[in-house]
């Protein structure tokens, strides 16, 4: 039972009221919550309109087969997976990993419509908890998949309010006992291919609505937490305070002056203030810092340049090293394409957890005019992003035909 | 139908579960919430308890009446009125508020017990919002009732989640549109003395338990806002950023600065950041600048200063002028209570507010040992506080004999 016409447009009308905030126009789908458990749901029943078996591996992540995957690995052909995530940052925009999973849906949909027949079992994946939005760790769906974080360490990660995944992981009705490296569904992957919208301008200056992926920067997020103590903000002489919020400043400025000498990129988005009350000063902030930057060292340097400057140590929450997608399989199928543009990017993914981890990987980036992500005004044009289902249809009818 | 004994530890033990934060010990008792609610009908409770009839006026201040205070007022006594607010700050202590409210029913309580007859009629009074920790401007409740603000700007205030003070209000079952300027009330105020634990530690150094007030501290709250351009924190390039975290740094110094150079005090306690995400450049931030000082022209210079370093203006969200109370007042209240300090304070309050409007006003302070307040470790000690009750009994007999 297939849908007529299954369009990325079309998919993704589907989930546009999912998680969106009323007051900003930005999404807030987090891991584990009521929002994502919808669009779970949302990705089983597509796929198994489409015909394909859904399944879940140990660590939550949703895989969608069509033919037998354990069969075809046997057989010395494992699967040729696409996919990419559900999720989003606080106030994110609509395409930043849905692209991916509803061009995986089409792209199918299209070569089912075709009549193509695979030559090996062919995957879509949703991987949960890419952005790490409420857990601090971006990728922990692939990486607890791949073993490059502990089920241990990823169950004993706390939300906002104190959550921890583990707990998180109940009231979604799951078992977290289960979790952990899963070697079976590792098996079961020969090659990965993630779509994403281009996080950046480079193809906006160029004709090509699609690009290969090179590299992912190396990049990581560090917390500083300051220590102050709580009293009124109008009988406490300023000689007798002890106001952490003064730390956060020279964290703002340390970071971005660091990241001007050392050629990277730093942030400081998110911070947490307690109280956070207007006429007290504050008994502890914390301020979350992301690095990144195209040479490895340079970015290893900046944390303790920044440590140096405010005389307090950062605790490190994940740091991906530079990743390089398998050079063969890029250029091959940047020519595939038509001879694409080869390009790396400052943003993480799932695709570079599972290189690392040994995968044969490889990334399609679609155009974004403005470059703007991680926000409600992110977007990709209709074209281009049909441009994306088609070109991914390619590339499927080459691997896995 | 009174108690057999009514101490001020043991009204305090009663609400002391009430509003309390698990993870910090400190309370969260916001105006129109659920804890307010509970505090509201606690404090209903206990003045029906003492034989008081309890009423509210257009705001939603609470009265508890010893005798009629029209009659009172029409026979030329006005009444004498004492009592304080149980709202809290975030992450508040026990006392700062609560203290003077309990000491009120203890004092009543007292005079009760050993047969006094008031000569006018004598009012407990529990002030609704004052520290306005949920819609921003402190003393809401006294400042409505005043006229100090109107009813149409206060209810058009909001809180963090962006409901309105108007909603709030009909959220626990309120009438926004009775709220205003209460004449009717005012009428029946001769006097009103306000009982608090002192914020600061100048009884700390001395013999005395309690102190007599002299005057508040001149202050206000601004609020600044800085606009970003959201975006992904690993793929924009530092010059392409428009990141509002730096304009909150600036913010954060500039005050400190300034403040030192004007002899105030300056805070940023409370900030706002929108998405509020470790991978995104935020859309927006807002930082609450709190400040005081003895001297009024220099609070006023305070601010101008701030916004030129930054080259950005403040919303000014209150301002509160140098607040004096009746010197005679004050003069007489330290002699009948033995020759007790005088002192002045950093800190509003709803007495410096019916002060303003030309109600006779007196404070007394109790002391705090360690000068700690806006924080769960405000604390004043058992003797202490019941030598204030002693205060404040011998007050009222004195004012309403």
């Amino acid at each position: 039972m297939t849908r007529a016409r299954t369009t990325v447009g079309g998919l993704l009308a589907e989930i546009a009221a999912i998680g969106r905030a009323a007051d900003s126009g930005g999404y807030r789908r987090f891991a584990w919550t009521r929002a994502d458990a919808d669009l779970r749901e949302w990705f089983a029943g597509s796929a198994t309109a489409l015909g394909l078996d859904v399944t879940e591996d140990r660590v939550g992540n949703q895989w969608a087969w069509w033919g037998d995957p354990d069969a075809s690995a046997a057989a010395g052909r494992p699967g040729v997976v696409t996919g990419s995530h559900l999720d989003s940052v606080p106030d994110g925009g609509a395409f930043d990993g849905p692209l991916g999973v509803a061009s995986s849906l089409a792209a199918v949909a299209a070569l089912k419509a075709e009549g193509f027949v695979p030559g090996r079992a062919l995957g879509v994946a949703n991987f949960v908890d890419e952005e790490g939005a409420r857990f601090g760790v971006a990728c922990a769906g692939s990486r607890v998949l791949t073993g490059a974080m502990t089920a241990d360490h990823a169950l004993g990660l706390t939300d906002a309010d104190g959550t921890t995944m583990a707990d998180a992981l109940r009231s979604a009705g799951r078992e977290p006992g289960v979790m952990g490296r899963d070697d079976e569904t590792l098996a079961r992957i020969g090659t990965f291919v993630e779509l994403h919208i281009e996080q950046g301008r480079h193809l906006g200056d160029t004709p090509w609505p699609v690009a290969v992926g090179s590299a992912i920067w190396p990049h990581g997020r560090w917390r500083f937490d300051f220590a102050g103590e709580a009293n009124h903000a109008g009988t406490t002489r300023l000689a007798d305070r002890r106001d952490p919020m003064l730390d956060l400043a020279a964290l703002i400025q340390a970071a971005r002056r660091s990241a001007e000498e050392l050629g990277c990129v730093a942030t400081v988005g998110k911070v947490r203030v307690l109280p956070n009350g207007v006429n007290a000063i504050p008994s502890a902030v914390s301020g979350w810092l992301d690095a990144r930057g195209p040479d490895e060292a340079a970015v290893r340097r900046l944390v303790p340049s920044v440590e140096a400057a405010l005389g307090h140590p950062a605790v490190t929450e994940s740091f991906t090293a530079d990743t390089r997608f398998d050079a063969d399989l890029a250029a091959g199928l940047a020519d595939l394409l038509g001879g694409v543009p080869v390009i790396g990017t400052g943003a993480g993914h799932d695709a570079g957890i599972l290189s690392t981890a040994g995968v044969r990987s490889a990334m399609l980036f679609v155009r974004n005019p403005t470059g703007v992500s991680h926000s409600p005004a992110e977007h990709a044009g209709d074209d281009d992003c049909e441009a994306g289902v088609g070109a991914l249809a390619t590339v499927l009818r080459s691997l896995a035909g």
